[in-house]
């Protein structure tokens, strides 16, 4: 298992020139215990961009943009260990097991498979400092071939593409992540912010999946694409008063439950919306990572914040069952070529899209 | 039950101007299922004055203070029903009970008892709605006589004086809540901020009594009066380097707990300072209740902030079982005649004390 492959090669923390395209980059050979997966598509997620231009460093304040934040020291990582260049970025793989390493299942090749992008110490699976993600802390899904260990693939019984099946392991697991931790159930009323991302879109779905009565807030023009994604009700992103907004919308002006990846100047309002013994979670801030918090609402409301990055390991698995029994359905945005994913994440990040963008090798 | 009593009558929203001493108030009587308690004493709280000065009022961004903040227009109040005026203030009563309404156990006639302040609607104890806090919402013990439900009193039979027992049902009931939300445990290592106050010396000594390491915030002048609460450690109000003080006095640089009243300017430190998955628990916010949080460091830590208002039912009796067990201390600062209420309130927000404030009719 030698010889070379297309790749798109990050090679250092900044803009989108670091990433830099290569037609001979050296193949990997799955080690003892791991797969090669011939890639058939790769998701685009913000960790993408994030990690790259480090918005992860404590330096940084601003939302999420294609560009470093000029007071960037930091390196910028999300897990434990730093990130090592070059690397190949990209974290939702849908591909073929070409081969297996020693002591990973044979009956694994030709099957096609999605990834768990949480590679974790099997001894200790919710130690995060000891888990390296899928694309960041090691090499990802941006080329014709990757490796990751055999326990992170599943195998999908599904009659969807390649590029739909790379639109859930990143986004799905993380917002399933979320709903786990806030413990949505039937009877919630859920508050989604930016419903028509990638986390954003699966929250809508996988809360109504849990019964909850949902709410999605989003861009206008984009509420006719997110319509078929069953939330009850859509509102703008920014609504004047979003209680008076929810009332409208829904015949009361609170809700149970928040799931957020926008935070930013829009934060307060939606912790304002939240009931008496309302959750709040989180998993992302697109729009700027600092907000601001006041203390009497959280407190005087018997409010719980659950932040949510690592997920169970049972998440994983949850979510291909949803996708083999058609519980969640894709909402891919748009395909490009692996060797475009400039252009590919300049639309991501312009967010005129509802879902999730791929890249095809 | 009827005649004059000696009161401090709170005459509306404003400076400690609008508390005014009369010396011949109506003497309340004991509606069906109440008691009238004469008091023995009756201990000072942060939310005297947040009620009075309007502090809950959303237009306010300040600290606690005396003064209401010029921007006032809220009413202030921190339950569900507007405050009314003239109110009698002051919920952490220890009194004889004197005379029993109708329905109301006989048996409590001449027994010593403490007040428990949430005033709940029996047929839904969790519903805050429809609670009222004893001193708030309703009237309560600056005064000589006062009546609440009997459900709200239980004997203490314990050998402290009327002083010392009026320094627990407010700070030990709203620490120990805060404790049971955040599931504080052996093994735990919990940050105290505000530990020289009353709530703040309530949690270093319960935090203890469930076992874990307990680290006090407090200023350098008060921590020999500190030492006997059994802290593991006392640290500044303000260390600069708040991770590598940790790290000097208990051996690590992190806290799985914080327990917080102040908020303020020092929340982002203590938030720095949890290890992942760590917990934050608030009741108060005497340094400011806008904060400043970094939502990377909420969720890439997987944290969960819990706000505590309304503690279960169960946390007032289990309280009084402390005390008579003597498994907690009264941190008694001191006392002042009831009528110089004034006086007291001025000292007990000046902060030079350790513990709490109480005033005797």
């Amino acid at each position: 298992m030698t010889g070379t492959m297309k790749a798109m090669v990050t090679m250092g923390h900044g803009g989108m020139d670091q990433m830099v395209w290569h037609e001979a980059w050296p193949r990997p050979a799955p080690g003892p215990g791991e797969v090669l997966i011939r890639v058939g598509a790769c998701g685009l997620n913000n960790t993408d961009v994030n990690t790259r231009a480090g918005w992860y460093a404590k330096e940084v304040r601003g939302p999420t943009t294609s560009d470093p934040a000029p007071e960037l020291h930091g390196d910028g990582t999300w897990g434990a260990s730093g990130l090592g260049f070059p690397r190949i970025q990209g974290a939702d793989v849908c591909g073929v097991v070409e081969a297996v390493g020693e002591g990973a299942d044979a009956a694994l090749i030709g099957r096609r498979v999605i990834t768990d992008n949480w590679v974790r110490d099997p001894a200790a699976p919710m130690d995060m400092d000891r888990a390296r993600y899928f694309g960041s802390e090691m090499d990802g899904g941006f080329a014709e071939y990757t490796v990751i260990p055999a326990r992170n693939v599943a195998a999908v019984d599904s009659a969807l593409s390649d590029a739909e099946l790379a639109t859930f392991s990143c986004s799905y697991t993380t917002a399933e992540g979320m709903l786990t931790r806030a413990g949505v159930v039937a009877g919630d009323v859920v508050l989604v912010t930016g419903a028509s991302g990638g986390v954003g879109s699966a929250l809508v779905q996988l809360a109504k999946r849990r019964g909850a009565v949902v709410v999605g807030m989003a861009s206008g023009d984009k509420h006719a694409a997110l319509a078929p994604l069953g939330a009850d009700a859509l509102l703008p992103r920014a609504p004047g008063d979003l209680r008076a907004a929810l009332q409208q919308a829904i015949g009361r002006d609170s809700v149970t439950v928040v799931a957020d990846i926008v935070g930013g100047p829009g934060f307060p309002q939606v912790i304002e919306a939240l009931a008496r013994g309302g959750r709040y979670t989180c998993s992302g801030a697109i729009a700027g990572p600092i907000v601001e918090l006041d203390l009497r609402t959280f407190y005087l409301n018997d409010l719980t914040f659950t932040g949510s990055t690592i997920v169970p390991p049972h998440v994983f698995g949850d979510v291909v069952g949803y996708i083999e029994r058609g519980e969640i359905r894709p909402l891919l945005a748009a395909t490009w070529p692996l060797r475009e994913l400039h252009a590919a994440q300049t639309a991501f990040l312009e967010k005129h899209h509802v879902g999730k963008i791929a890249v095809l090798p």
